[in-house]
């Protein structure tokens, strides 16, 4: 019998943005691994409790723990994505032998949704090179439509295109149109002209949300300092943007 | 008292899409505003009353159809866009004060998300300029997440962009990256290289769904004649697709 894993979506923090899919899925489960998140671990971890304590009605699943693997500071950036990719697909293949009878049903929890800047569904794919395994995927609300719902305003301009793309990307291309940053540790919107119209949250979603609107020029190094001061009380922020040039 | 309305994101054809956010938004509404949706009109209605059915707990509240006014079909696109914002803000305006008490809630359902390709928050802007009234937003799972959740693949390479854009923008602007098309009532992915890889879906969440991958040069032709079927049966087709440059 094949194993089975469910990759769940639950959303930007707030337990409310769980889908009824993805409460089925939630109770469905057996065993929900849990890949180490880093900085932000014990706020995901609470988080994490949070959602399967209100949506699974029969309380007999277990969480194991997956710690990180190393990945490799220096070199390629793209080899060692690969080989920390692979080092990970190793770990979970085994944990799902070990963890999961044969039929049993495992489950991923992503932050927000699987498809974006999230890699369960690369790793999967490896394992399930490795060990007999399906899997299904579950949308979740993203932090970009957290961030829109909060600001209440329209991701795109009447029929034109909106660029998601990161800090980095940002920094290296320019802006060249609407533009949705995530995973920018060093606030590339300082780069941006003073025109350029800024909506950006952190933590959305949860108590500690922060919202700000208003243009690079106006409002940008006031982002910076409110971003620097709530990244150091919690220890780790989770912040995205939309830009649109003026 | 100010009047709120409910922007409420169901996601994108599966009731099970809903969130439980979503489902608090629609119980806490008295009266739902519809605007007419033209040729896929029954079947949005439809998916509309299924959702209700199933979520509200006490079936207090009452449907409220807004007939769509005409849209100028020559002229200039923006100017006409505008204008027919305009006449719809009227319309609203005048319907919430007639439909809807003082305290009142009244709500508006969106397919997908309410901040995407939907004009819904536009039109609201304009109705809170002329009369007293909040709105809240509640974002809802979108087609382009149905889309990889159903295809089970990532919407972004590692770290890499994705445009969000239309077939008509495809067509303008060539394919520069990963760009998830939505609007697109011409195949405009016909025009993109024979091997750029392509993940279609239509109908997506709904009994009806179509879902074909592969690439332009080998499954482009498929697809669009897949699609035309369907549509010419259905009446009316809703459709998306990710294109990824070999």
């Amino acid at each position: 019998m094949t194993r089975r894993i469910n990759v769940i979506g639950i959303g930007a923090g707030d337990p409310d943005y769980v889908t009824a899919q993805a409460v089925a899925a939630l109770n469905d489960t057996q065993v929900f691994f849990a890949p180490d998140k880093g900085a932000a671990k014990d706020d995901l971890v609470a988080l994490r409790r949070e959602v399967c304590a209100r949506f699974i009605r029969e309380p007999g699943y277990r969480f194991v723990e997956l710690p990180d693997p190393k990945r490799a500071s220096d070199g390629d950036y793209t080899q060692a994505v690969a080989d920390w990719h692979a080092a990970r697909a190793d770990q979970w293949a085994q944990a799902m032998l070990a963890e999961l009878p044969d039929g049993g049903v495992g489950g991923f929890l992503a932050w927000g949704d699987p498809s974006l800047y999230d890699s369960t569904l690369r790793i999967l794919d490896i394992v399930a090179q490795r060990i007999d395994l399906t899997y299904d995927v579950v949308p979740g609300i993203t932090a970009i439509q957290a961030l829109t719902a909060r600001h209440r305003i329209p991701l795109n301009d009447i029929g034109e295109p909106v660029l998601i793309t990161t800090g980095r990307r940002l920094r290296e291309d320019g802006l060249a149109g609407a533009s949705v940053v995530m995973l920018d540790g060093d606030c590339a919107f300082l780069g941006c002209a003073p025109s350029t119209h800024i909506w950006w949250g952190a933590y959305l979603g949860t108590p500690d949300e922060l919202l700000v609107a208003g243009t690079v020029g106006d409002d940008g190094e006031r982002i910076a300092s409110i971003r620097a001061e709530a990244r150091a009380r919690h220890g780790w922020i989770m912040d995205t943007y939309l830009l649109r040039p003026a």
